[in-house]
This record gives structure tokens, sequence and C-alpha cells, in this order.
């Protein structure tokens, strides 16, 4: 199997701009990047392509095949699709709270696809056993989109119920959840940053998120 | 074992206020109670004390156990766990997507506590194998509080991960969940409200809620 993990680093994650400023933001989303493809490898995940844009640097020491496309998210998610004859793993980049256990768990599922959905119906991980007989449509609903698809191509669905991988990190009081329940660089980082020392300014800052 | 769960109905839920009128509120809670106790009954769980305020009002052929108490939560809850001797579940009102597996897992797990953890550092279900040696501390980061009052009283926790039951029906857009992966009463009845039939209209209310 492979896995798959879109990634963005040029002004990502504006969202969360009421906390972090637009160098901490990029910094951060390559942290929770080392902590996802950390996460695959535990689970003994060895092949990972991270799809990125021509812009879009993913560090070199991370060990991953970087594949290059100036194309929409669904469009080049589908070509790879095309292109591969083994399971895929599709797996969001700001899901720093994934665990080893989660992957070895959906990759089990004998089901031709497992979903996690995510808050607000949001996809945040799709296994996809037959890759040549599906197709993503992320944004939207996406939940529903991939529900019916798999219906339509008659593939077997499993949802994957899970608190850490429903939580895509996008707004500042997500980051109270990496705080609570993370671990990690992503942690550390959000820690240093917004620290549960107990003291005063860190108690305001923490509220600050909320 | 015996389960408890803490219930509001006059005047519950003020913040879906803006998608659902006072009576439609009241209604719903009631219907999200319902759902509860008929996944705490699907998975063996009997024993099923409500424990409301002398003014709110549980249906009378719901078939638990009713207590009244003019005591804060926490205060209530703690006399309760004080006249106990066997396990006790604390599972709130408020999560109709709780479903039996949940519960038959949770009950398993061999620790002295397992905590089920909801967004922004809540507490959602607490499974307490030695009501003595534990008590609680809801509102203000009670994910934490639990933790360290377990750590207090040297007992060994487990933290159950479920985007499921991390879901507590606060707000507008909680009711999107219950629409996309709901069951039961208050699924049927937010869909009747909002219905997901794919029209403008339900569209639009759709869109209203998040």
């Amino acid at each position: 199997m492979k896995a798959l993990i879109p990634y963005k680093k040029q002004n990502a994650k504006s969202r969360l701009s009421p906390a972090l400023s637009l160098r901490e933001r990029e910094h951060f989303v390559e942290l929770m990047l080392r902590d996802v493809v950390g996460s695959l490898r535990k689970a003994g995940v060895n092949s990972i392509d991270v799809l990125t844009t021509p812009s879009n640097g993913v560090p070199s020491d991370l060990g991953v095949n970087i594949l290059l496309s100036e194309h929409d998210l669904n469009e080049a998610i589908n070509q790879y699709l095309e292109s591969v004859s083994e399971p895929v793993l599709i797996i969001m980049a700001d899901l720093p709270m994934v665990l080893p256990r989660h992957i070895s768990e959906i990759v089990a599922v004998e089901k031709d696809l497992v979903i996690v959905p995510g808050k607000g119906g949001g996809t945040n991980v799709l296994f996809i056993r037959n890759p040549g007989s599906f197709h993503v449509r992320y944004y939207d609903s996406s939940f529903l989109n991939h529900c019916r698809i798999a219906e339509e191509m008659r593939q077997s669905v499993h949802v994957y119920d899970s608190f850490l991988l429903s939580t895509d990190i996008d707004e500042p009081h997500d980051l109270i959840e990496v705080m609570l329940h993370g671990h990690g660089l992503s942690k550390a980082y959000v820690d240093s940053k917004f620290g549960m020392e107990g003291n005063g300014r860190s108690r305001a800052r923490l509220e600050l998120l909320q």
C-alpha cells in the first residue's frame, strides 16, 4: 500500500492567523506534516507520497516522494488514483494527532473503503483498497460525496470513529485539542506558544484560543 | 454497574436558540435523552439513574430511576458516588450519537477510569470502576481536572477516542453532525427540521447551521 499526503505550506492555514503569524503557521504546518509522516512510518507504511504544488517546499530530510502538481486537489488525486494499482491511504497533513494505532486499525478493516470523517462534513482520511474503482471529491460535504461515490461504484464502506482524527487543525480553538490530546512536534510547538504551565499569562493565552 | 445521566430540560441548550425555539429545544433534549437511554439498554445496562432538578420533568415512560437534587452538578454527582459501591458510567444526555458498541467497549476497558473527552477540554463520558476512589469536577477544562484527580487518587486511566462521543450537541453546527452521523429519534428530528433532501430550501437551512 501507499500513503498520499496532500500538503500546502505557502500561506497555509490562514484561519489560524488570529493565533499564529504567517511565518509561525508555515513552520507549524511543516511540524504537523512531520508528525503525520512519523506516525505512518511507525505503523509500517514506508511508501509515502507527498502531493504539493511546485512552489511549496517539502523538507528534503523527510525521506518521502514528492509529487508536484498544478492541478486542483481533486484532479491531482484522481490522476494519482488512476496511476496506481495498490491500496492507497489518503491522509491530510493537518492531522497531527494521528497515532500509529489509527493507521494500523484503518488498513486492517476488511472493507473496500474506510472513511474517517472530519468535523462539519469533511473527510480527513480515506483508505481506498481499489483505487481503480473510486475517485475523490473533496470540499463541499465531502463525507457525503465519498459515501455516494462508494455506493455508485459498489464499494463497501466502513466509517472509522475517532475524535483525534476528526480534528483537523484549522482554527485557533483546534490548537487546544493539540495541547490536550496531541503528541510529537506539533504538541511541543503549541505548548511552547500557548503553554499550559498554569501561570496567569499562559491561561490568558489559552483563553484567547477559545 | 449503574449508569448516571445528568439531565436538564427546562430552558435547556440556549446556545441552540439560533436554530431551535425554546419549545423545540425542550423537545429535542428529551429525544436525545431517549436515544442515550436506548443505547445504554441495547448495551445491556439496565440500572439507569437520571439526575435532574425538581422542576425538570423526565418522561415517566422512560423506565429509569429519577434522582432529584437541588445541588450543583458536581456536588450532586459526588454525593451519588459516595453512596454506591459498584462501577458507575456517567454519560451526558446530549450525546445522541452514542452507540451500544461504545458502551460495551468503554465498560470492557481494564482500567480504573475511562474518560471520553469532549471538544474543547470537556468530559463527555466517565466510567468509574471504584466510585469510592474518585470524585468529579465538571466545568472549566474538566478533562484535565479528571486526569489530575485520577493521578492523585492513583487510579489508572484510559482515554477513549471517539468522534461520535466527543460531539456533545451544544451549538447549531453540532446539528450537522447529528444529520450526517447520528441515528434514532434525534436524527429523525434534526432531519425533519433541516432535512437533507437536497432541495434548495433544505440546503439553505443547512447552511444556516454553519
